[in-house]
């Protein structure tokens, strides 16, 4: 730390990012990335675009806020853009907390939000999940602040029903909701149906996982009107071409390819439940995951030693050393044959004995 | 605007990028784009990357990085890779100023600065350029936080020496002084080799103007190591995987590719001083502007009359409808055949007669 660094930042502790050892190969489930290339069109019309970079991209990506919007049900004016969906998490503790306006999220979700709280200056109330990891709706009601909601939860993949996430936008009409579908299309509802009902529903998306897109960083939000007209006073007092040209492009390719995404979330979800199955098979405990990850532990195996031993062997996955999550493991539902190669690499662990 | 807008942003003015009217062809010399395609190692290496994109980026962008650190005589601890300058800037917003570290600059340069500090709450203070629009160095000695200055500066082109430069660093043992050198490429002198000597001063530059990459969205923070791991708490609490594939991979071709960088570097000066003599013969005056673009105006001819007669013309160049710009036009500098293009364009303008 510099000593001209703001005091405000002085106990700011940034997020973690899965770690990326490039030591040697692995089999990669520990970021949730998909184990499919990306749309065909995506790669093409990204190439396409590269030959265009000397050129500022059009600040409202008009082009795929359109095609978003359609596919959502919406208008243009409903949807905004943004670099990941990280970005707009970001811009939504921006513009609708403050020090009246606290957020409120569940004590186990997405690691970002209390740093995004924290990077602002936001105070924040973490509710906790149920003991089954479950959330408990009415605790969110008249809540004091911002309500951020991932929908399925992470780590543990468990889905609010959309009446139930109607339930808490309806008990919060003081309050922006924002529910956070970064995995919702592996077997969740998304709540992007209520959107013309209610003024502070702000729903996220992201390319990343089952789009094929992480590596382009492509987001969204979409919300009422002026919900995203605050948004983008923000993102244009921030970064306005936060959008490069290349990925703007390859979104438009995927969203071209609606088939190929649907056909991949699918396997997805068959790849999971056949894990999961298998899991149980080895004595494995997990949470009703529909996302694209399971969140598993073994009554006899502590989660840190799995997690070093399928480290050592060559299978990444994630372990969070906190209360409550350290039993577990969460995986990322990859290609059936790396689900394959996991389990057999865990059986042999498990196998082999020593806790 | 919403009910739900934070009180701190009511007031806020965003940014507002160069217009992108879409209505018919133009030549467009309004927002400082290059003339020129991306290198081809820039395009192919983008076109590789997205066959990748389904997996994150590096969040510590190291191979890009670590070029970029080779490029100014640094280590990899001394660059921090951004979405764009403006990103690299308001980092430098975010971790260097607060309520008793106002930012300090001239009152006349690039429109986001106020941007930033409004954005995050940070008091600022806009120092007059002299009459003649250079800056007086004496008036930032001993500044009461954060000074930014760019060099050249924007929009009046007119560059600081390195040794000008030096002294504000020198003057400045409790600030950080910023240093945007967005437009150093043109024929103006970078600070980049005083970092070693000075722990205060952040250099920042973008691959958008002199590497043809407006469009890919990347910039770049140069300074001490402890400045960019301040930085860098800022970025992981924000936006870890910032920088997408495409457009690192396109910056690693760019940087393989420097003579093509240069010799673009060397047409644009070219044009722009054979642009300022063809000028001169039409009765305009100007600052001595060292970057990609000109600052000028007629003693008989309005400003904005100038702007609106050429873009009903097909010609766009920028106007600023503000005291002591509004008289001026900048006018980005393009191939020699649209710089022959606006020439005559205004010669008609002017032939034409009406103030």
């Amino acid at each position: 730390m510099s000593k001209f660094l703001s005091k405000k930042y002085a106990k700011l502790s940034p997020y973690t990012p899965g770690e990326q050892p490039q030591d040697m190969k692995y089999i990669k489930l520990n970021t949730n990335e998909s184990p499919f290339p990306p749309s065909e069109k995506a790669q093409k019309y990204a190439a396409e675009a590269a030959a265009k970079m000397q050129l500022y991209p059009d600040p409202e990506c008009r082009a795929l806020t359109e095609k978003i919007a359609e596919m959502c049900n919406l208008s243009f004016e409903n949807v905004l853009v943004t670099n990941g969906s990280d970005e707009i998490l970001n811009f939504a503790f921006m513009a609708f907390c403050d020090d009246e306006h606290p957020a409120v999220f569940p004590d186990i979700s997405y690691g970002f939000y209390p740093v995004f709280a924290s990077l602002n200056s936001i105070p924040y109330t973490e509710i906790p999940l149920c003991e089954d990891f479950t959330i408990d709706i009415t605790k969110y009601f008249n809540a004091p602040g911002m309500v951020v909601i991932a929908n399925p939860n992470a780590p543990t993949g468990i889905a609010l029903s959309i009446s139930q996430v109607e339930e808490i936008v309806k008990n919060n009409p003081e309050n922006v909701v924002v529910i956070d579908e970064a995995y919702v299309d592996f077997g969740a509802e998304s709540a992007l149906s209520l959107i013309p009902k209610y003024e502070n529903l702000l729903v996220t998306q992201t390319f990343s996982k089952s789009r094929s897109m992480a590596g382009a960083r492509l987001g969204f939000g979409a919300a009422n009107a002026a919900l995203i007209q605050d948004m983008n006073t923000v993102k244009y007092s921030t970064n306005p071409y936060n959008i490069n040209r290349m990925t703007m492009a390859a979104g438009l390719g995927v969203l071209e390819d609606e088939e190929y995404t649907r056909k991949n979330c699918l396997t997805v979800s068959k790849n999971r439940e056949y894990t999961k199955c298998e899991l149980e098979k080895l004595g494995f405990e997990m949470t009703k995951s529909l996302a694209n990850f399971i969140f598993i532990r073994h009554p006899d195996f502590d989660g840190k030693y799995l997690y070093e031993q399928l480290k050592a062997r060559g299978v990444l996955v994630r372990h969070f050393n906190k209360p409550r999550l350290s039993e577990y493991l969460r995986v990322t539902i990859g290609s059936r044959d790396e689900m394959d190669a996991f389990l057999k690499t865990l059986s042999d662990i498990i196998g082999g004995g020593n806790k």
